[in-house]
């Protein structure tokens, strides 16, 4: 019988003690130290190394049984044979858990792996609840742990979980959330999972009240009938996005050198996860387009939306990205159609809806107008502005106006969706493509970065690009479509 | 019975007139005289306005009949109704051809602008031939002739033709060329193609030497029957990538609304391209990969790949995004193997494909050798190497380097990969993935800039992410599997 594990020491130790810091090379173990003092770790951070020495001001301990009080936590840097050792002097020491950061274990497929990860094992039944190893480690901004390679992450807290088999992968959405604009509760890179795995922190999450979006990107699975309970149960309560990893040929081969896990038929992976109402992605970037929708949109479904923009070909383009993620256009009539049309410049425009505002120059004012407008159709849930800023570059230029950043209201824009939002219940998406990306051009990107900033704060979704922003939404409605359906 | 077009005399005109310049405003007959001053329009410009003066030094015309010499091409950026007159006179003037930016023709659905299109081909009959109206006309970096929008486009010229019923993704592709690495021979916004259109520049395309590479973004066809042929015998001769946009519901009503075409039948339309040997495409995303593939890659059939980067969930992404696409990795094995296990760092690594090169820092040199030993396999045809540049961010911070510029050494990334693909004679694409976007990190933008632009002049190919790559590659070997099949 594993005992259960102690999650609230685990997220949020007040002692933690670093197994494998050197003062003499830049291993693991130093790494995971710098890290956690460069986030601002809020607890005592207690090193071990059997050279001793000091390191920041702080003192090495020679051994674990030489720290002066109990821990909460182990962070696991040390060669692999020396892990269980290690581990079982944590466990001794009062530790609840260990993430163990250390490679080497059953992912090399070979005996002397497979007998240390057993060996891992054998002591996590003992006591010590395990993370790893192969693994990032533990990100939980509201106490302060970081990833390995996480010193500069954001310690502002959000409603994410993130459950990853790939530390990489792991390390990558903690990047991707500080400008995509969404804030994690915990995300965990659990590589090997020896001990504690996906689903065992599935579970715990679904109880959390600091998460409100899971999101998981898994290899393999040990227990398929557990697992998809788990993802049921969860996914009944929040919105839960899984990426499977793996389900092709090659994929397999993949994930049995990176994570030692079995892959699965794709077809059957899918279909189940379909079944119990979570989200299935197929890319890294879905992933990532879809927790920014599910952070940023009110929990609806969405069918019809509208999109405005300067440039038919947006608009026709934009038809076809709806189109195949079962969004729709519905076309403006009566007095909605004529009042947007008025508000719009001549020729060159287009009311019908998609709404083509005929240049990219059109004040921010009237954006907003012509959104108020056109939500007033009860068949618009949702409305996309695409805002080609792109092309401020070539004005301002011409017209020689001074910089980008002094002429691109961006502010207004800002404000503009803001209110059309607010005033109409129905949530605005931006889409901000940028067709300049020369190295001379990074005056552009400013703009656009500073933009989307901007809008994230107020809690408007940036996308890069139409088909991101389409496939984002339609991800966000399926989940609710079937939530009404299976409590209706 | 319709006169041949002179294109020689279109494309590579020594006397323009531009009529509607004006003095007091920024239309756009201004504004392509001041785009073509600026990118360097290599024959004489003759504005042409009733009231007279001078711009730039230039006198302006009051009326056509008055410029001293006979014209080559004309530009028309008078109000709809004066444009039928403004045609005749140039014709008389001995223009070639015009192109018409002006909109308020048939895109508006009403009789005043159907007839004011129909007076256009009744002019265009008479032996002036007419690109748009409606549109931003011609760009042809040779002889300077720029889109109404495109002041600061490259003069560089290179294969890509680009015909496109839509302005604004004329000019969008035109820069996105621009840092893709790829460039024009002639680009074309026909906008309602009243007269020439799609398929009458891709038969001249077909047959013109300066062209390599024809992409089309069609909203609508006239006759179908004569497209296809032209498609077909394009083809047969140089590869063709079509983006039919209005495939969906209401896309064709965006479609009519924005250059009055007819839509087309999803299904019929997929299978007919597919058919007659050319590419389809599905987002202007994807376009632009294809045409960047194309033009980097050895025209070939591309099946067995290696993927070589640090992160194991990156070779399972590669894997998935692979198979989806038709491509496989082989397992390596034998010597090959052994070779490139004993040249990665352990443990973490993984030598069997994808290989996974366990850290974000391993020395450009390796990944050459670890290149040059998988080119070995013969079932290799072409290797992915995603090289994660934002991981130096934090080292550089860490070890207090000095600036990221000063640090990467991204000119040995370059000579390595270029190394490991001349001395295996297979392709090498690059994977610079940015994860690191918030408006702080613009210098890592600027070394992915960089090293983009340095890997495309040696002519590797570098995408974002993993499946725009595979998609790309796709892309490019359907095209030569098809003509294979269809020549032997």
């Amino acid at each position: 019988m594993t005992p259960n594990a102690d999650f609230e020491r685990i997220f949020h130790p007040r002692r933690v003690a670093i197994l494998g810091v050197s003062t003499q090379d830049w291993g693991f173990g130093r790494g995971i130290m710098d890290s956690l003092l460069s986030i601002g770790f809020e607890g005592k951070i207690y090193p071990v190394n059997p050279r001793g020495g000091e390191i920041y001001g702080h003192k090495i301990y020679a051994q674990v049984e030489d720290i002066p009080e109990d821990i909460d936590f182990a962070i696991i840097a040390v060669a692999a044979p020396l892990v269980p050792a290690a581990l079982a002097a944590c466990r001794e020491k009062g530790a609840a858990g260990a993430e163990i950061l250390s490679a080497g274990f059953r992912e090399l497929g070979t005996q002397e792996g497979m007998a240390l990860e057993e060996a891992i094992k054998v002591e996590a039944k003992k006591g010590i609840r395990v993370i790893g190893p192969n693994c990032f480690g533990i990100y939980c901004p509201k106490s302060g742990l970081t990833l390995l390679p996480g010193p500069d992450l954001s310690r502002k807290t959000g409603p994410v979980a993130f459950l990853s088999q790939s530390g990489g992968m792991a390390i990558d959405l903690a990047f991707m959330g500080m400008w995509m604009g969404f804030s994690f509760s915990k995300v965990v890179s659990f590589g090997n999972g020896a001990d504690l795995r996906e689903v065992d922190f599935l579970e715990y999450l679904t109880q959390d009240p600091e998460t409100g979006i899971i999101a998981l990107y898994i290899e393999g699975i040990e227990d398929g009938e557990r697992f998809i309970r788990a993802v049921k149960q969860a996914a009944a309560k929040k919105p839960v996005i899984v990426y499977k990893g793996g389900l092709s040929e090659s994929g397999k081969r993949a994930v049995a050198s990176h994570t030692a896990s079995m892959g699965g038929q794709k077809e059957i992976w899918e279909a189940l996860i379909k079944q119990v109402g979570a989200v299935q992605v197929r890319s890294f970037q879905e992933l990532c387009h879809t927790i920014q929708a599910f952070s940023m949109l009110p929990p609806r479904t969405y069918r019809g939306m509208t999109v405005l923009g300067g440039g038919g070909a947006l608009g026709v383009s934009a038809c076809d990205a709806a189109e195949e993620n079962g969004l729709y256009f519905p076309a403006l009539t009566g007095t909605i159609y004529e009042n947007i049309y008025a508000a719009l410049p001549k020729p060159g425009s287009s009311a019908v809806n998609p709404i083509d505002v005929a240049n990219p120059f059109v004040p921010p004012q009237t954006l907003s107008q012509v959104m108020q407008e056109a939500a007033k159709d009860e068949r618009v849930d949702i409305q996309v502005q695409i805002t080609l800023f792109y092309h401020f570059k070539q004005m301002v230029k011409r017209l020689k106006l001074g910089t980008l950043k002094e002429i691109v209201p961006v502010d207004q824009y800002v404000e503009a969706a803001y209110e059309a939002k607010e005033k109409t219940g129905k949530p605005v998406v931006m889409v901000l493509p940028n067709c300049r990306q020369e190295s001379s051009d990074l005056e552009v990107e400013e703009i656009v970065r500073l933009a989307r900033e901007s809008f994230h704060q107020r809690g408007i979704p940036v996308f890069h690009n139409l088909p991101d922003a389409m496939q984002a939404i339609r991800n966000v409605s399926m989940y609710y479509e079937h939530k009404q359906k299976t409590t209706s």
